[in-house]
């Protein structure tokens, strides 16, 4: 049997390609839309993509599951474990929909579908027996966003995502009784998670690719509340905010989209659209076109530009046009295809900036655009709490002029904010570099 | 002023990139179809390109000049020097039409237009003056395919690809006029063309990029052929047959098609269509799928390929997938955009062959795939004559389990024919290695 | 905790990179000497590494311990674990000696080292728990060559590689201890072995990248011999004869070589050099250069290409010169730096091969260039067998004019044999192309 | 005939690869370090390098006519047109000296060499004529340091690099009679120079990449100056001062260097070496590590860094590894291999700085770091001149923590400028962000 983890960084995202060598047939588990490294791998290796299966409908990037369908001719498996107005719409006719302890091989490798409701009702696992290599007992599980390595999925994505209300109540109840059952399998055996470190589908996932059922007993403290309501309270409580464009994914994965294939990026011929400014934050701060925002193409990317994009509006990107392609296929990777064009990088203004040492705790207007729990955990007497996803829709109270000094944990986000603060038309804006972590400690 | 020469292998093309320095603004000639050269040399220079011209309605490749247009919203520059059915039709709003004599600004550089006719009626050329760059005198002519290194553009396209009747004659005195026309500019000139070796759109063209006005004049025997039927004779003997596909492009140049974007290939879902094999030769004879193809993915792939392209008909290419997307990209610059998918090698069936030393002049069957020319110029008596680009949809003489040797002159053309003999059914094929041209002398 | 797999795919070689996000740390186990990867995904998850590891003088590759202590100035951690004339010499002052239940600190990521002998004696493994992701018990164990996913190491290499006469048994032995001794380690701890499926460092290994204990105590065979006798039976029967470059790979780590470097390669200017041609055995045997040795470069190259390397003499490569630089780097990877220069394919031979479905038992010289076992399962009556890798250097006992057929089992095999035979001088060898086992059922 | 011109833009630096079909020779003229261009070339077009030609001992950039010689074993051509302290020494068996008049060929091309003293006392050039191509007449020359486009070399490298007393006034005079001699030649020769834009080689340098001698004599201010004495004083004044590094470069090419090999760059392990951050100015001002000088890797690069090079001095870059490798490539290119590792940036400091709009004149310590001539054409009152390739080694009359206002032209040169006094120990410098160019027009 062969075996390898795909992890693509921006999406924090993990697939899997699973073949058998005898058959030479070979499965991707949850798929994203760009299907060339996977299909690199079966050329390199000699097999041939004949399936394709995903745990569920995703809400944080656009899913392969259709392309593998429909380019490759191959079998797809998805849940049907929901038959609502929340399930799979619209789907090929290569699908086929399983159900608890159905049975899918892949030559004569097993893989038994398990329902682990809970981040989301229809979700799935799959627990693989290596019966071609001998094994009469499973070596692994794919548990997409069930467990991941030190963590759980969350429950409450359709509720804050899509509105479903209540849902975040059952799928906390659903979890906690998945996990209960999880508990039977055996501890040796390998658990494959739907993503790694830095996904907002979990709080606090590890940067350990793979872990086992055993370890996880033990470390994950899913596996160590066994209260109901405190496990449902502990699963509930201080989930990150879904960026805006869950949303959208959900509706892509639900319902489909046209099939990926890459495009080319051109001079933007149209500068009143969105420019956002890919480059690192220095070179933004030194010198940038006045009115565009700054989110830097780096492994925080899809996590922070999720919060700016309408999926139904033209953006231009700012950088040199390699990276810009680069990021032309990131944000396709969920779904957004409406980069209109790039621009080079223009040297015309530059940001006001104060060390946040050199901060005083006298500046008059101070906007702080951490989140509601950083800022509960201590703030700025005279600061503004206005979270960062927010800035570029709600009304920001100070004058044009005022001389804002905006902050937020570490200067991240605050870089982020006074490009949007530059948009909207203030004019004296200073970004305190540092942010809160390094202000003087008399001040916090 | 800033010039830059870009030359594409497969198709023999030179294309070119002149930039002001003063006001920023760039001008394309001739481009092809994927911007993307042109656009990262542009960006490394500091130039927008704001301007794109061509010399003629190209018959050998996709132009690029509607992607100018409409990508970069860019103003374009085209012949307005014939107005009947086949002149250009469905140009964007940007086009221009431009007369003999008309005078174009990039910034600084001015172009004054020729009018060249001879390749075809419309054709113009662009004289080249550096005003920003202080001189009075024009520094090079972009010649198009009125003067090559070494050579002219043949007047014979429109009647041989799209059936123009007497339009070869009316073309050559036209050029006969326009040579003479051009005695006239200055010999230190420098001659821009629009194509190179290899092309088929002259006989003899040079490997050396540009040239000077009075150095063909010395060297190139169309300056040096003064009578007009001598001149006429000699342009339009012995023209090679044009590759099927410059009827396609001639239609697609005239009418427009889709703008140019990159695709990606999946492995073949059907393994019926036509399957050309990419790889070298060598590894097509050691072993390959039954029935199809060898067209190796080289300077010459384009030349030959054209012969087997129907534009109506999707192909399936066979190599790795890297060079199978290069090729595919290659195909694109002519407008083919069917590559439906790619198969990996199978080493099915090796190749019959022969070392042509070892031929005795006693084989029954042999098939001599080269030209017309090359056969009158010597062959073997048995031998049967059919030039390799009409194998496909001719008769072949022969039965399917004669023992047939193929042969051509170096052995490249056979390479190909012998899997054309074998798609079409025949069994018993011998490929004559090295060709008629190292046939003991004996035979010949 | 930060952890990554590398696997390089000629080796079957895994390494690892593990950080500590706190303190920014990172350390590799089993680094090969190009560094390139481990740098580039450090760089990318902002770790300095700081620290590496190694399990074992290893005999297959050519170690990058010295790389990392010289270039990046980081402490390297080696077994102390034994004392003679096969230990580690000449290590660089970064050098720390570990024995059995050392600890090692990357950060709060703590590493307990194991002596488990056996493969050699001096064999260790580390034992990882990730105190600062809040872990009391372990995670993992890099187990080196000791246990593999389905296998564990052989013992015997230092007797056959470098002679250490009756190592074998005393190796299988304490293999029979350290085995035991794994048992009580728990059955959630991931297995992250040294290779993988393909390596000649074990008999079976599996083609998924890790394993877990509890999975291995099931399925792995070692685990599930409990008699002393038939264990050590078990585990040194069968073994593959080592590659010829072992040896040097001992030599290479015990006492360290020039730190890495890449070199680019250049035509050949000597065509008396042994020259390897890299290309595909399709593309050898449709057109090659007389008395050249066809080892095509995937991912059995170093296995193969092991066999016929003389650490004290230069070769050129045949092939195109970017896949030439891409074997030549892999060369270096076991030390090999005498690729002197590289020569362009020339088409001016082919093979003759026959297929294997077309013998008939009548051919009168046959040799099988299998190894002893294969044949031992079965063989042509006439046929002479002498194992591919011993093919340069023994006498061969036929005429240089005999037709000889050559098999092996599946055409690989046969393809560097029929290479071997030309450079030896027969002038009539025919290849079996699909090998022994496509032979007619009538005949085997 | 083949013909190809390389064109290097950091080093501003024309090579030529010319071949011969029918005999299938080439030869490089001019040559750098790395061949790796020319060999990809021939490898594609069918040629093999047999020969190698340079112009003249190369005072810019490190020649590769050692490197065509020992590596391929090649035969070279260069100037026996001198022979005293000045001219080649320790050249390899390969090598041929020529002399006026000489004749070389390459398979049919004919080359005929030209003595055409001035840039330097050897300084050759080469008459190409095609008699292959069946030319009786020449097509062009290479015209080293001689004839540029728009220009010709510049007489004072030697007084003013290495100190050769006296020798601009003879190579002047040498040049005015090198210039008289080529206007027997005919217009319509092509002019194929050593240099083109950026070169520091000459003065005004156009970036056409060719020319032909018609042109250059209407339009190049050198054929146009008949009198001897006003050509000489023209030729002579306004030369931009040389780079440190010239003098490094004319020896490296008298008495050779190391082959060239490529060489890997490891982080940092001494932060105490001469730090260059090779990032955007926009990103170093933006956030940089203290004490690091800023020389963004752009086109200008080599000219820039040319200043601050020690040959005998180790230096760190600073900058994303692969961007590091780039730019260490580069440097070989001029001889320099003292990269000892790289660093990652980090945004320890950020650059105080102001927008020239918003200068008032008021300001106490201005520094300007315009070179002699600029700030002869105008400067503010208050400032002091001290050319920026001269401040690493100059005492600065200022205090360290005067309020330093520092500008050159654009912001460019003050860019690298706050960074070294910064180095140096001042600690409150200010940028001048657009330079002078954009003072307010009240202070100019």
């Amino acid at each position: 049997m062969f075996f390898k983890q795909f992890y693509d960084n921006h999406l924090s995202q993990a697939s899997y390609l699973i073949g058998c060598q005898r058959t030479g047939e070979a499965m991707i588990i949850d798929p994203i839309r760009d299907l060339t490294n996977y299909m690199e791998v079966a050329e390199n290796e000699g097999f041939t993509i004949t399936q394709a299966a995903e745990t569920h409908i995703h809400a944080d990037f656009a899913s392969g599951i259709r392309d593998v369908a429909e380019k490759l001719d191959a079998k797809i498996y998805v849940s049907g474990e929901s038959n609502d107005e929340l399930s799979y719409k619209n789907m090929p006719k290569q699908t086929h929909f399983v159900k608890n302890y159905d049975v899918i091989y892949i030559g004569n490798i097993k893989l038994e579908v398990l329902h682990t409701p809970g981040h989301t009702p229809e979700s799935i696992s799959f627990l693989l027996t290596d019966e071609g290599g001998g094994s009469s007992v499973p070596m692994g599980l794919f548990s997409g966003d069930f467990i991941f390595v030190g963590d759980i999925g969350r429950p409450d994505l359709l509720e804050k995502s899509v509105q479903m209300k209540g849902s975040t109540e059952i799928g906390a109840k659903q979890m906690y009784q998945s996990i209960k059952n999880a508990k039977d399998l055996p501890d040796y055996i390998q658990i494959w998670p739907g993503h790694g470190a830095g996904s907002p589908c979990g709080k606090t996932l590890g940067a350990v690719p793979m872990s086992t059922l055993g370890y996880e007993k033990i470390n994950n403290w899913a596996f160590n509340v066994t209260d109901e309501a405190i496990f449902i309270e502990t699963l509930t409580s201080n989930q990150p905010a879904p960026p805006h464009h869950f949303a959208q994914m959900k509706k892509i994965n639900q319902f489909g989209m046209n099939l990926y294939q890459p495009y080319n990026v051109y001079p933007s011929t149209n500068d009143e659209r969105l420019g956002i400014d890919i480059r690192s934050k220095e070179a933004f701060h030194g010198g940038h076109t006045k009115g565009t925002i700054n989110i830097p193409y780096n492994n925080n990317f899809i996590n922070q530009i999720g919060w700016y994009l309408d999926f139904y509006e033209d953006i231009d990107l700012i950088g040199d046009k390699s990276t810009v392609e680069q990021a032309r296929h990131t944000l396709q990777l969920i779904g957004f295809e409406n980069v209109s064009g790039y621009r080079l990088p223009k040297s015309e203004v530059q940001t006001q900036s104060i060390y946040s040492a050199e901060m005083t705790g006298e500046e008059e207007y101070v906007l702080d655009v951490r989140n509601h729990e950083e800022w509960d955990n201590g703030h700025l007497e005279q600061a503004v709490n206005i979270p960062h996803g927010k800035l570029l829709n709600e009304e920001i109270p100070f004058e044009k002029n005022d001389k804002i000094y905006v902050h937020c944990q570490s200067g991240v986000r605050s870089s982020i904010a006074t490009g949007i603060l530059e948009y909207k038309g203030f004019t004296n804006v200073v970004n305190v570099r540092e942010g809160y972590q390094d202000l003087p400690s008399s001040l916090k």
